[in-house]
């Protein structure tokens, strides 16, 4: 079987929108580096998938993230006025000039949830990350880009254990304040579970933040990814971002799953009758031959089923 | 981390009992054959770990099985007196009458939804299978010998594609008529998704088959497993089948994950706050030095995490 069998839910959205991470998210966190012209095709193969959107790379320093040191070379072979937005990560002002510059439409910036990984990811505190963000999300939107604001470490912290709730929404709700149109809501570690999920949906919903400017972003550290994002779905959350085939690894835990798999998310949300226009097969088809490009074995579970 | 953090959610159950299959469906799913002194070293672990129930084995011909052949010998060097229930599978009067012999006190039948499966593995049709296995639950219970029914392939067949709903309700109401105190509902091949796992359940309940009568048996071939789980959870499903360390594989797909891992799913039910009785830890090390002696990477994501 390639497909599951169709029962729907009514109660469920009728169309989803898979934020493709892997280029990005995933790419960052594999121990090999890409070559360019893989990249390239990797993302334009994503796109050929029904992809709706994909984000490319990041405008980090080199220094930090080697893997993605090109991305500048890169963005320039990319389509950015196609029908498929392409954002590129900018982490500071620097980043976003470096975007603007490569002539980048959409681009996204990786807040924190606690003052740890703000200072060891930021080299800022928890307070000062929005000094820091605000002249960025203004320039970007003065140049008519859209921002995303990923907001990470939302459910545990490897440092700080279990995250209080109230502090993720205040976090969240002041990169919305500074302009960002949507929150990437970021189980960094992949610790969390779904009444979880589901309390801090609600307390976005309480602070006035509705499911509509809220993606979820999991990992599935601790298998708990699509359960998760199963219980995102049935409170209204319509955009996940998802990884190729399961790309990515976690930074902090010795671990060989990453960011949810973008065809474990697909199979779900066809069996589900929701909408999501992803061709599963030709998705499939991209991650087994980007493992061969990485020489490792795909952590997705339908990948490694079909292939 | 070793914890979730814990967020309750009143509307699921409060407890949940794990129905441990990693030394029956799982060793019998492994290439490699585990030596007679490590299966009884398994068995006596998850008993310490807490789990509530493990089935041992199956008294299964050893042709068709033979990573279970010293089932005899096995059970004989096992607690079958002890508070934890150690059920062993028996496919027909032959295995009745070694389990019975060995002093088993639970036994468990394996059915098929289906008739391309009844034929492969039961050998016997669909219809058949009931004449097969009347004497089988008849004489167990004489013997005042509990009896579980498994039901395979409840949502997907890998001959005859998605298993029509009120065909599984019909075998697993047959099953139960024969004197099977529990149905565990098995999605064999791990293509179902969660709301055909909630219609099925709500299937059973109009054929007046409650939620108190039902385990579910899920697979992670497709990743679905943890978040069907979930969905059945929900529905007031209060058993659960997994497997230690994600043993066992797919004998019907070219697959690294075979059952839901049994360390996912009490992660899960931590941070949901439902008991559940099992120490993590001392499970997480019994998987790991099971993997060792497989000579195999665990499937358990949690289990790679913490390890």
């Amino acid at each position: 079987m390639t497909a599951p069998m169709i029962v729907g839910d009514p109660s469920l959205p009728e169309t989803v929108t898979i934020y493709e991470v892997g280029p990005r998210d995933g790419l960052q966190n594999e121990a090999a580096i890409v070559p360019l012209a893989a990249k390239v095709e990797f993302i334009t193969r994503l796109i050929g998938a029904g992809l709706p959107i994909v984000e490319a790379t990041s405008f980090v320093h080199p220094t930090w993230v080697p893997q993605l040191a090109d991305a500048a070379d890169l963005v320039a072979l990319l389509p950015l006025s196609g029908a498929t937005p392409l954002p590129v990560l900018v982490p500071n002002e620097r980043g976003l000039d470096r975007a603007l510059d490569a002539g980048c439409r959409h681009v996204a910036i990786f807040g924190s949830a606690t003052e740890s990984f703000a200072q060891k990811n930021l080299h800022a505190s928890l307070d000062s990350q929005f000094a820091m963000f605000e002249p960025v999300v203004g320039r970007a939107r003065e140049a008519g880009v859209d921002v995303r604001a990923y907001v990470s470490m939302c459910f545990g912290d490897p440092w700080e254990g279990p995250v209080p709730i109230d502090q993720v929404v205040s976090v969240g709700t002041r990169l919305l304040d500074l302009g960002a149109s949507q929150l990437s809501i970021g189980d960094t570690i992949g610790v969390g579970t779904a009444a979880h999920v589901a309390e801090l949906i609600g307390a976005f919903a309480t602070a006035g933040v509705g499911v509509e400017r809220l993606a979820m972003h999991f990992h599935d550290t601790y298998g708990q990814a699509l359960a998760n994002a199963y219980a995102a779905l049935r409170l209204g959350i319509t955009t996940f971002d998802a990884s190729a085939g399961g790309l990515g690894g976690c930074p902090y835990a010795v671990s060989a799953t990453g960011n949810l798999a973008t065809e474990d998310l697909v199979w779900m949300l066809t069996g589900l009758g929701i909408q999501h226009g992803v061709d599963l097969d030709a998705l499939v088809r991209t991650s087994v031959w980007m493992s061969g490009v990485l020489g490792k074995q795909p952590a997705s579970a339908v990948v490694r089923a079909l292939s």
